[in-house]
Order: structure tokens, then C-alpha cells, then sequence
């Protein structure tokens, strides 16, 4: 299943070019998400995106909810005098024959009290499909599973 | 000791395709660890590997002993209600002389409760030697150390 | 801001040169700041480089004033019997008008107590200019931010 077997020069340096825009992509959007830019982060998602994580209750559909659970999410922290930081990495991609790219990753999510410590929140596994939108990536689903939920 | 020094694009381009297989093995080789698809998990080391950590009494050889200590650590995970997630990063990557690649990398491990918290079980570093098998990547050597040994 | 959006395979080739090349500097540079080898380090830096860390009392400047802080850090944990990892990753790159390269990063630095276990010590962003130097990057400057701090 490694991308590379048995192909030519050409097809890796076409890997390498969409592995690392792939990197790119997830260390802006999770820029954005951790420094509470929440409009700037829906727009990494494609408008009619699907986003289905545990700690929400029910899947959500679109950027303006997307923006609204981040930012009802960016409260809350900020009321408890926390912060999260989203770290992300373990990517597995792979293209899809209908152009779209899928990607599978580990993210690591900490939270630090303002004044005292860090530590591991959550261990997820994301599963995304990424599509290109006027020759930019956005995710176009997301599944997110933890890994302390049966 | 950068790769990259004073070269020629072309090697820089064969680098970043190298770089990134790489980083995509090592994404599909701890997806499968932890999906607990052991079989599939020792195909990615060659047929007589060695495999050296801390956490077995003493180096394992070959797929089928790789295989069996992955089942072993499977049931023991499951039996107490216990999740491991194997993150890495920080890879180092180095081509020999002789073909293979040396790659140091750090290896974080996750321990998730079900119902529970997650939290650091371990923090190593990773010591591989890989080899080009049929095209694709396959571990020869993997030494493991843990920051908490002395 | 994805690099990629609408250029062409030629860029997106240099791209992925430039993100790999980082990745290893920043593998390759932490991986010897873990292994206390304080002088090496530093001249990961360039020779002037401005170092501005919330575990200093103010920014420090040059490689001897570099090489001398780790040492004292990497006195003081084996005098506590402990060792720090740096697991740094969510690279984001971008190449500036005068040459220089900009990265921000997220830095996760683990303590272990060699016979006891591992934990969470700091989770920071760290925000760099490097620079070529001899054809290999360096380190300009580098500012550092910890999450727990306000």
C-alpha cells in the first residue's frame, strides 16, 4: 500500500508535492482553529462541508455552524482560563480515483491551564476527504474518532 | 549536516519524494499497529527483520515473532479496557551508502481508558534501517529506546 | 494562503523541496539539542541569532550564549535525573520577498524521570526566520510562546 512502489520519478514528485501541500494545509487550518479564528477556519472547509466529531452532538453541515461550535467552544476555554492546541500529524494520503484526496491522521489535542499545567485532552484519528476549490484545498467531510469512547 | 546544502534542484526533488514516502510509510505502519492488523503491520518490516525494544525481554526476528508480540499486546490492551496510539514525527532521514536509509525518529505513546483519560504512556526514540523491497519500503532494523530507562 | 492554490508543477515541486529540507533541520536540530550537544546546536543558529524562549529572563543572542543556556538546562536534568523531549511538528512554511523563510510550528517538550514515567512539560508555538547560510538553513531568530502562560 506504500504510494511509491514500482512507479516513476515523475509520480513520486507528485507525491511529494501533494503530501507536503497536504502538511501546509493542516498547519494553517489548525493555526487558525487555535488562535480562535473561526470564520477564517470554516473557510478551509468546502461551503456544504460535513464535520462529525464526538464532542459535538450531532454531525454538523456547513461554515456558519462550523464557525458557531468553534466559537461557542473558543468561549467556554476562555472562561475556564484554558487553551487547547491541535496537533496533528501521522498523515496518510492517498488519491482517490474521482480527483478528491483522502487523508488519514492522528491529532493530539492538549490542554493547558493559563498559570499552571499541560497535558493530553484527547487522542483522535481524523478521516477526511479533501477536495480542491479553485486550485486550493478544503475538506469536504470530516470524521473524527477518540480514542477514550468506545 | 542539513541534506539540501549547495546541491542541485534534482536532488532536492529526489529528497522531498524520498522524505515523504517515508513520512507516509511510517503513517501506514502505526495505522495498522493500532488498528491491530498484526499481519499486515509485519509485512512492513522485511521477512527477517530485527526488532529490538525495551518493552520485549529480548530482540524479536522475522514476521511471524513481530506478528505474535503485536497479538499478545493486542489482548493484553484489550483486556484492561486500554487504548495505544503510536505517534511519530521528527524524522530524520539519511540515505547510506549502500542504498538502505537510516531514519531517527521520536515516537510518542499514547494510553487511552475507555470511558477514561488519555495520557503520555511513553516517549521514545526510534532508530530504523529501511530497505527497498519490490519498490516499496520495508524495516530491516528498528532499535527502540525510552526516555524513562536509564 | 495555501502555497499551492492555481501555480504550477514546477512550483509545487520547490515547494516540496523547501518543506522537506525543513522538516529535517528542525529533526536534525532538536534531535541534537536532545542529545546535549550544545555546540552542534547552536550552530544550527546563525552567528547572530536572537533566541526568545519564556524560560530565559530576557532574549538571548549569539551561539556561545545558546550553547551555554542548554548546558545549564542539561545540567540541571540529569542533576534531577529527568530528560526532555522536543516533539516539534504542524509545520507552516512560507517563503518571504527578501529570501528568508518563515515557520511557525507547535513544540510539545516531554519530561521523563529515568525509573518513573512520562508526562506533558510545555506546549508552545515557536515562530522562526531561517535564513541560507553556505547553501544549508539557519536560524535567525526565534520566538517561542508557551500555552500555559497568559
Amino acid at each position: 500500500m506504500t504510494i511509491q512502489a514500482g512507479v516513476q520519478p515523475q509520480a513520486t514528485h507528485a507525491f511529494a508535492a501533494l503530501y507536503t501541500e497536504v502538511q501546509q494545509f493542516y498547519a494553517h487550518q489548525m493555526h487558525l482553529l487555535d488562535l480562535s479564528e473561526g470564520e477564517s477556519w470554516a473557510a478551509t472547509f468546502t461551503e456544504d462541508a460535513t464535520f462529525d466529531v464526538p464532542t459535538l452532538p450531532e454531525p454538523v453541515t456547513g461554515r456558519a455552524s462550523l464557525a458557531a461550535a468553534t466559537a461557542r467552544t473558543a468561549a467556554e476555554l476562555s472562561a475556564a482560563g484554558q487553551r487547547h492546541r491541535h496537533f496533528m500529524g501521522m498523515f496518510h494520503v492517498a488519491e482517490r480515483p474521482d480527483g478528491a484526496v483522502s487523508v488519514r491522521s492522528y491529532a493530539t489535542v492538549y490542554v493547558s491551564r493559563i498559570g499552571g499545567d499541560s497535558q493530553v485532552h484527547r487522542v483522535c484519528v481524523c478521516d477526511d476527504v479533501l477536495v480542491r476549490v479553485d486550485g486550493a484545498l478544503q475538506v469536504r467531510s470530516r470524521k473524527v474518532t477518540r480514542d477514550d469512547l468506545a
